[in-house]
């Protein structure tokens, strides 16, 4: 198997939108896309057993290559058979290069043109990752889809600051793949993805997506999006990126998004999304329903015996909003599972409604009309 | 139906020991003595839901009442159609009447003739618990099996002061009897049991037992241990009252106890237990096993691929104390779950053990060389 392996089947294009219906083998099963990600960051989606995971209809989750090899360490994950039998789940897995974190968590990080020297947020400890480093640490966990090591410029960013980190993800891209292809990476069923950076340039992006789509890899994201920019920006640079990306190959956002973001990308051609915000807010009590977030902190919800939501089915619309509520008022860890639970499904959910009508031909009128619902009936956070 | 009523069959005594196998009709089902009862205090058992409480075989849970009642109020409660249907486990509940949590936990309280006077911990509200409002608040909540409001004497304690909560506990005792027959309390299936203070006065433990086992309660509890005397004590205290106690009627210790303990007092003819311990210890990284707790903060069980027990399966037991261990030592909430799960599940399929060995007619033997294999591989929590 190559990075060129057809591993990636188109099986509609949408006529109203550039919103496309796929299908993705991986060594671990196949995923229907559109597809959302649930995040497993610490090899746990935070509060769900796999069981939980398998029973909303979670295809595949992510694995965050920063936390994990930093504790327990990729080497000990490999010692135990890879990431899918330590955390006991069958299905496929993405992980990230480690690279956003580096940025973002670690201390005194020193970027060099080799990778970036860090010291650990947890203990202090000195570490480098380097292109070959992360394709090693992924290929330890056994990661089904894995990530190009990145630089992520900041929003705002100058255009030089940008020109450099985008030809330096450009070089670090192609050491990823040359060292995935040494170390037989590919044979070993697993996919590498590469990350199209740019900022708000458009010229930047689309040189990046025209250069990284001139190397095979198996798939492409679209990084350096909702890193503070407004939403209009973001979907613009969504969009100045997708039509330079091969369309027979899968293309992931990264780190997105609200569901209404969500299903604008898949309109602008984006396949994968992933995003801690379902999970994250669930455990600050805040519920997804189609007319817009639920905080169940909210006094007015006390008494209230409804579900969350009348026209959603999970384990946690059996419960009531009064029931809810309590849970998250007394700080009990059974509001965050039940919570993050209905969240995740109800972004899995969506994105099943999102396929149905790629596949009925409607994705133009459906998405917008679910969309206005929503953010006309978004109660205030 | 009253609070005389055939609830209660004994199957089985056994003859080696005063251990009894019995079954106590409720109005949500059936439960097999001896069992040990999850305890649920704030309308859930911490980490689980309903499922997997009922994957794990729990039979009975407890639910708090001075918890409930301050929030989110019984009232409230009731309003939702109960405690069952709020929290969504239609199996029997038993509530504690409250006393208990007055006297540990809120403050400025004032013992008075007819019940104690208050302030909430959670916001110094001023509230007043009664033989009355506790039998009103357990039938707003609608368990199964309340118990009567009690004056817990600590230890060690002055005989003065013991014999004078001991004539105040029988006093309310049956003043919350009084008030179960006035309000209906019995015909709406719900259980009443007394409670045996006496402190480590064998002779206050006898004459409490025989005073309010002629009055005729759905059962009976031994309350005042495992509140800092030592094992031993303990023991001694239950082995002082259970042979004063209606045999045809259930018997239950309150708040006990480690494994080990709960199959002596079974032998000393105890049919009912609770505890916080297995699900409190699980959120602090301690598993149970045939060979004592394990402590999977240590450092050992790092690379170990080793579930928890060899000889014990449930959903927990696929996992490896390695991955285990690092959800611990992240501060994962799976951590919680996952170790809670298995705690309970051995609390109860110990029971299961008991019940068989009870059954078979070789508990004697049985639980002594449970015993002691457990007390003798104790590792070091």
């Amino acid at each position: 198997m190559s990075a060129t392996a057809s591993h990636f089947h188109l099986i509609k294009t949408d006529s109203g939108t550039a919103a496309r219906r796929g299908r993705l083998q991986t060594a671990h099963g196949t995923i229907e896309t559109p597809i959302f990600m649930p995040v497993g960051t610490q090899a746990t989606v935070k509060a769900l057993t796999p069981a939980q995971l398998r029973e909303i209809g979670a295809q595949i989750i992510l694995g965050n290559t920063y936390h994990l090899n930093l504790r327990p360490t990729s080497e000990l994950i490999a010692e135990l058979g890879g990431l899918h039998r330590f955390m006991r789940w069958d299905g496929p897995i993405l992980t990230d290069s480690g690279g956003f974190q580096v940025f973002s968590l670690a201390k005194l990080r020193k970027l060099r043109d080799d990778g970036v020297e860090f010291h650990s947020h947890l203990d202090g400890r000195r570490l480098f990752l380097g292109p070959r480093e992360v394709v090693a640490i992924q290929s330890n966990l056994g990661s089904d889809i894995a990530m190009v090591l990145d630089e992520c410029p900041p929003w705002p960013c100058e255009r030089a600051a940008c020109e450099a980190a985008v030809a330096r993800s450009a070089r670090w891209a192609a050491q990823c793949l040359a060292a995935a292809r040494e170390t037989g990476f590919f044979e070993r069923g697993q996919l590498l993805f590469a990350i199209v950076q740019g900022s708000t340039y458009d010229d930047l992006r689309r040189g990046a997506a025209e250069s990284l789509a001139a190397l095979d890899f198996s798939g492409y994201a679209v990084g350096g999006v909702s890193v503070g920019e407004p939403e209009p920006e973001m979907l613009k640079q969504v969009g100045a990126t997708t039509p330079f990306l091969p369309a027979h190959k899968p293309r992931y956002t990264m780190g997105l998004g609200t569901p209404p973001q969500m299903l604008k990308m898949i309109a602008q051609g984006v396949d994968m999304f992933d995003c801690v915000l379902p999970s994250r807010v669930a455990r600050h009590g805040l519920a997804f329903t189609p007319d817009g977030p639920l905080n169940l902190r909210n006094e007015k919800h006390r008494r209230d015996p409804r579900p969350i939501s009348e026209e959603v089915v999970n384990y946690t619309t059996q419960f009531s909003r009064s029931y809810l509520r309590h849970l998250v008022q007394a700080g009990e860890i059974l509001g965050c599972t039940l919570l993050t639970l209905h969240n995740l499904h109800f972004y899995l959910d969506l994105m099943a409604q999102a396929r149905a009508h790629i596949e009925a031909g409607d994705y133009a009128s459906w998405h917008r009309a679910w969309c206005e619902r929503y953010e006309s009936g978004a109660q205030r956070v």
